[in-house]
């Protein structure tokens, strides 16, 4: 059978299995997650042993140290994987909802319902417990899924798989609702994408390089997220101390992540009080500054930034920094090198938080936080599938309910058009 | 200056407007709709010139009657595209409402806030109304829209759009928030398809031809809708004098648009009751019948259905008919045929309306109630931008929150991540 057969026979069991996953009851969805995690947890010795294979693998490619770590399934990462699994199975069942129902003048009553998109296809890289998070919110919202970790995981991935599709078999479920694709064939991707009559949404996970193929290469609706360029403005209102906390925390206190912050721009009329303070407590916890000319006027340790800086995600200990006139520079600032991604202003001013709210369109804005609380689980969504960083369908992160969409239901009693 | 730059141009200097269009108040936009109505009722004689250059054209180039009159811009259908912007302005604004806001236990809030979607590109065929139609949606619900008509209503869409523009300058806003394609060069599209970095949703609006070539050549998310085969599928617990309003109507009321029925499923216990007597009335109404071999055993008028009949959608005085054992056939036979546009019910039995509600996830499924009410106006939405038979973003008719988007909102005094 060619990659080509073999991606369409998978994608169209995944359609026919997701047809029974889509009328499954809560109950019987948070059985199904629950008894995965038991099965996780039962394995253990199997995983490791199969993980081994794909560890063995990773030191003979010559993978970096950080890149095998990522690989390692340890005692605790499986523990966190099936937790993970029953902390999904506790959250509240978003399909059925009926959102909203109206009545017409003629009669008819119209509602809108929640249901499941259908086949979700997650193309990801090397992280194995992708493979499990991704599952369980996939079928907790009565979806099937098809999964595509990276070749460094193979072995992992296909073992985690097994065990979690013997849950379903135990429970008489359709095993193809979940399927791990396990050919290191390339081609198996590009297959996938082209399958826009079976698969209704396809969510890539990792690097820009990978997200980019996948937007440029798919048929299918992409949920995307490129990058995270964050920027916090510190307002002439603001209270200093509290941004220097808010800073220092979008700053350093997990740099190699989407939410943290990149840009840091700074009111002129503060600017003398605060940068001062604040390059002193950046440098003292390791990071570079790249600051604009003003901003360097006032703290000299900083290097000068180039205009590349002002789009850069660092994913690092560096940090750019911007002295603006007003609040106005500030929008304008983000606006034209942000990401869409999330905003943050430190202010005490009552209209131009409200203006920064209104007029900051990017997918999270926030008043007196960190960057960092921008995440599904901080934002109380339950659990993450993804960032959104494009407005169609969800924007910012993603939790169960965007796993699903809502189709009308119409209740007549015999009404026909005039 | 070339196809590629004209077109980038325009879609950032869109980009631009829209950012000013978004932070509106209802009152200027509702303003700005009223206005526009004013100048397409006092340009009548204007826009009747330029039509009629359209026309001309139209009939040099061998056009259809039919298509010749889509094209004619009579006063009745000015004054009805004038009409439409005034509905449009009387409706709710989607913008600015939070849809849920909650308290994390560190004390931030958390909210969800509707925002436009940014720019809009609508590619459509020739009927020159929907210039007006669509650019009324997009600016009310706070976008910037982009609007690529069919060339052989050139003369009539620049002059609508010259028109609406001229109300956006006499407001003092951006007339880049509304711009209407003028170049016949077909390149534009495809070029127009590539911006994603500018544009957010292309909405094509036509034929399958036109839609699959949108959908094909776009990077940027498209909200598409290939066709309607819509079922009605009359239960063994039917109301048959009921069952026959809704099938006549679902049928002949106005066969050619995309919510007529196009396959009527009986089920067999039923069949010799209903199948002649539904016969006889479609038959009288000049509807050709293609049914199946039990359909037909019935009523030898029909002709044999093939399969593909089942997979048609006629737009036309034709209707295809199958005898099925259970309401689990007629399911089976809605999935597997289906266009996911729209599905009746006609049933007396509660378990079986119910199940049908919860097991046919198309875009809109009733119960005892004419297919024909499957869309935006009727449904209640107060006017459509289109149908969305994909499940991603928005599924069923769209009216203007399907134009929006939602950010999240976080309301913090100074909290950080632990």
């Amino acid at each position: 059978m060619s990659v080509q057969e073999d991606m369409l026979r998978c994608a169209k069991a995944a359609q026919q299995a997701s047809r029974v996953m889509a009328t499954l009851s809560s109950k019987i969805k948070n059985e199904l997650l629950v008894k995965m995690a038991e099965g996780l947890t039962n394995a253990q010795r199997e995983l490791q042993q199969e993980n081994a294979v794909d560890l063995q693998r990773a030191q003979e490619n010559g993978l970096t140290e950080a890149m095998i770590d990522r690989l390692r399934l340890t005692p605790e990462r499986i523990t966190a994987m099936a937790d993970g699994l029953r902390e999904v199975a506790a959250l509240p069942d978003p399909v059925g909802e009926v959102t909203g129902m109206w009545l017409r003048p003629n009669g008819i009553r119209v509602g809108r319902q929640r249901i499941p998109l259908g086949v979700i296809g997650i193309i990801y890289e090397s992280r194995p417990n992708v493979t499990a998070d991704a599952a369980g919110l996939c079928l907790k919202s009565g979806n099937a899924v098809i999964l595509r970790g990276g070749s460094e995981a193979l072995y992992s991935n296909r073992a985690i798989g097994k065990i979690l599709q013997q849950s379903l078999e135990d429970m008489n479920l359709p095993s193809e609702a979940l399927q791990v694709i396990t050919t290191s064939d390339r081609q198996a991707v590009t297959e996938l994408l082209k399958l826009e009559e079976q698969i209704d949404l396809i969510i890539p996970r990792g690097g820009e390089g990978l997200i980019r193929f996948v937007a440029e290469n798919s048929r299918i609706p992409v949920i995307k997220h490129y990058k995270g360029v964050c920027h916090t403005y510190v307002d002439r209102g603001a209270d200093l101390a509290m941004a220097e906390q808010i800073c220092m925390n979008a700053k350093v206190q997990r740099p190699g992540v989407c939410n943290a912050m990149e840009t840091l721009l700074v009111h002129r009329d503060i600017a003398a009080d605060f940068l001062p303070r604040i390059t002193q407590l950046m440098i003292a916890a390791g990071v570079e500054l790249r600051g604009c000319e003003r901003a360097r006027a006032l703290c000299p340790e900083m290097l000068p930034a180039s205009e590349e800086d002002w789009f850069a995600e660092y994913l690092d200990l560096i940090l750019a920094v911007r002295v603006v006139d007003s609040y106005e520079q500030a929008r304008d600032h983000i606006q034209r090198y942000g990401s869409l991604h999330t905003e943050v202003i430190v202010t005490n001013d009552y209209r131009c938080s409200q203006q920064f709210l209104r007029e900051i369109n990017s997918s999270v804005v926030m008043v007196n936080a960190s960057s960092r609380f921008s995440d599904g689980n901080q934002l109380g969504l339950g659990a993450e599938i993804g960032i959104s960083t494009t407005k169609l369908h969800s924007f910012g992160p993603m939790g169960l309910e965007d796993l699903t969409t809502r189709k009308f239901v119409v209740l007549g009693e015999g009404q026909v058009r005039a």
